[in-house]
């Protein structure tokens, strides 16, 4: 690189084979808090203060080292203990793949200017419809930056199929208590105003008769009913949505079934693919990378039983759509997505894919499953907890009893460094929440934690 | 790492050390085709064909390999020589600070969780609009992942701002004929039916004339016009919209003022600033990283006056615009912009302009500007060739006056790699276009190009 002066800093190589010797030599997640700091350490945080941009530049090995401390404040979403939120348990393949990745920088937006790094992408697009069972032959799909961008992408393809424009204010969807907020989210910027949100059975599911109920009563009101959104687990309790009945409904009244498979459409990798019958019949699906297939931030797809619903909705003409529903074409991704210039996604995923295998994939996926019904089983014993809603998927939640005893346990656990745990609300009351995607939690780490619960329980105070 | 065993491979390190020993070592980007093969080597790379995804993981090394392998397939936009579209300079120190930060994969979503990737965000957002003189005390701003989503995340707001969402059919936007294919999609995502695409003036800008009739036409019609959409630096020539006339326009009134400046809000930092003149004035403007502050892709800014505009668009509820709009706390990432979960896009940003300083940044993009100046000036002494539209920013466009001509040399350019130029077409004629910003082109290379435009032009055969 020494003809591209301006552009190589001859510093780079070496520092970042520095930084790579230490993260990899040095860093334990285990050693760091599991998601502790954030809270105990909050206001030593809010003063992490960078140096200002400066007129004139400062040698790269200084700006790298005060780089890698600013970001050693950042809490730790991949420790095996963390069991907040969904967790963030990224492999080091998919970094390597995207370090690999980004060194190219691929303007990853067409098939002609970047044929790698599309085929990469096709491949990964293809594997995730065949693994969801979506076997349509014109089925397709495409990377995006997350699950929110995800179900944009899927609900903008579902509003272009069923609603005019001047009729979005007719316009409704369907969705649950238990729907995550940024199918909200999504829907409020595709303009739409009329968002039902259904009540839960007490398993936290959608409920197919009050859906139709809720339907019919719609189209009694002159409104346009156009896509229920079906969640694949709940971010609450890793519920799954009855996605084969919902289909049958949408069958029958011509909606579009969107599925929001963000943390939960990896079930379909796993031995209780069962549990997940009928997100084959979803003609639209966000599933993330960077949630339980261990990717780095930044990854998710949104597969769809039809391509040419994409190209509709994305492309600056209908010119396209010949080919795509002819299946003999690859379109752009520019035209398939809300992108135009897109950063190389598929790569890391790629990479991980091929040295993990998806027999080995299932089998992580499988443990996470089973390390969570272990707490379920083990935490029983612990007198003054019960299970709230029992081990689904790699979610599971118990209780004190009491919100203010669930709340000051939460934060011992996490005050010492023992696990990053939180609490949510189930039907109006405060509960404690374990999501355990993480495929490093071992079956010891379970028990020690169920021990290190009873012995909190007796050291808090209220 | 050792504790990791699942998430952590022990061959990463090494790998990753031996890529950055050859990429670095090995590749120099003038010794790549710019950006030539991706048409003379179409047919192969339609061939590119990564292996399936098996079973059984296989080796580490072996899969790496072959990545490399498929990338190498793709065109490389950071040639110097690469002058088509908006080319893709980007630093190696921006791929460096994407290394260091995707290794940490901090959720980079909000405050608490992320306080150290969350400072770098707020002090790059700070630093771009104090360069585009956004001074309002209220001012902010998000990273997102390119300029496609930078004009949804600023129209959101527009649209939220001014129009409700019942009355989104009647809702009205300005564009002209040289405003960006992104921003209509971004509109078509938003619902917004009414997009006038106005004429231009010979300079291809924006006429404040003109838009005055129309909204007062629109107004008359009972429509709703509610934002207007300046472009700084369009994709075509590189002009720039009269942004302060159209800001008056704005206020008189009360529209909301977008400015789109992916490509061009970089000149707010060179010598040509006063070309800008009323950017300031913006109520929201795009500006790429990837672009012309030289970043690898997947990194734009939404610079906003006021950042509640974005929390009430984005937040799921209106209890954080309080504290906004008291300015005396730094709302949430995922309360600004359509996504939650993100990859932590600042630190590559951050690290460039530190190492490089803004005084070096400034004669980075002048210097792109006069090479396109240069061109312009040599490129008249060659006979059969006429400027079309003189060097503005770092775009020039010329012609032979015949279409094919013209696609000719183009090709024979990018066939004999000697330059990636493509042709566009500008007032229904086909013109050759040169893009400059990549801060490794050279006087002399610019000299030598003129020259060989000119035997060039002796050897085409039409």
């Amino acid at each position: 690189m020494t003809s591209n002066p301006v552009t190589f800093n001859p510093r780079v190589p070496e520092l970042a084979t520095q930084f790579i010797g230490t993260i990899f030599n040095d860093y334990d997640p285990r050693s760091y808090a599991p998601g502790a700091d954030f809270l105990t350490r909050q206001e030593d945080r809010q003063q992490v203060s960078p140096t200002a941009i400066p007129a004139v530049g400062r040698p790269l090995a200084e700006a790298t080292k005060e780089l890698v401390d600013v970001l050693e404040h950042d809490s730790n979403l991949r420790h095996p203990r963390f069991f907040g939120f969904i967790p963030g348990p990224a492999q080091s393949v998919s970094w390597l793949g995207d370090v690999i990745a980004t060194a190219y920088n691929p303007h990853a937006s067409n098939w002609a200017q970047s044929p790698g790094a599309s085929a990469l992408e096709k491949q990964v697009i293809d594997w995730a419809c065949e693994a969801a069972g979506i076997s349509a032959p014109n089925r397709g799909g495409i990377l995006v930056s997350g699950g929110s961008m995800a179900n944009l992408t899927g609900l903008m393809a579902a509003r272009e199929s069923r609603v005019p424009l001047d009729q979005i204010p007719r316009a409704v969807v369907y969705t649950t208590e238990q729907t995550h907020s940024s199918v909200n989210k999504a829907l409020r910027i595709l303009g739409i105003s009329h968002i039902r949100t259904l009540p839960v059975d007490d398993a936290f599911r959608m409920q197919p008769t009050v859906l139709r109920q809720a339907i019919e009563a719609d189209k009694k009101e002159g409104l346009l009913p156009f896509a229920v959104v079906g969640t694949c687990g709940t971010t609450n309790t890793g519920a799954i949505d009855p996605l084969d009945a919902i289909a049958d409904l949408c069958d029958e009244f011509d909606l579009w079934f969107h599925v929001d498979g963000a943390y939960g459409g990896s079930v379909v990798l796993s031995s209780r693919k069962a549990d997940a019958r009928g997100v084959e019949r979803c003609d639209s699906m966000a599933w993330d990378g960077h949630k339980w297939l261990f990717q780095t931030y930044g990854l998710a797809m949104v597969l769809v039983k039809n391509r040419a619903d994409l190209v509709r909705s994305f492309s600056a003409g209908g010119e396209y759509l010949q080919d795509v529903e002819g299946g003999s074409h690859n379109p752009d991704w520019w035209d398939m997505g809300p992108e135009l210039t897109r950063p190389a996604r598929a790569p890391r995923l790629w990479l991980t894919l091929q040295t993990v295998g998806t027999e080995r994939l299932s089998q992580m996926i499988d443990s996470s499953i089973s390390v969570a019904e272990l707490f379920e089983k083990e935490i029983q014993s612990v007198e003054g907890i019960s299970i709230v809603t029992p081990a689904c998927h790699a979610i599971v939640t118990f209780t004190t009893g009491d919100e203010a005893k669930n709340v000051a346990l939460a934060e011992y656990l996490r005050r010492h460094n023992i696990a990053g745990i939180w609490t949510t609300t189930l039907n109006g009351k405060n509960v404690l929440r374990l999501c355990t995607i993480s495929p490093d939690e071992t079956e010891e780490d379970m028990e020690a934690l169920v021990k290190d619960i009873e012995k909190a329980l007796k050291k808090i105070q209220l």
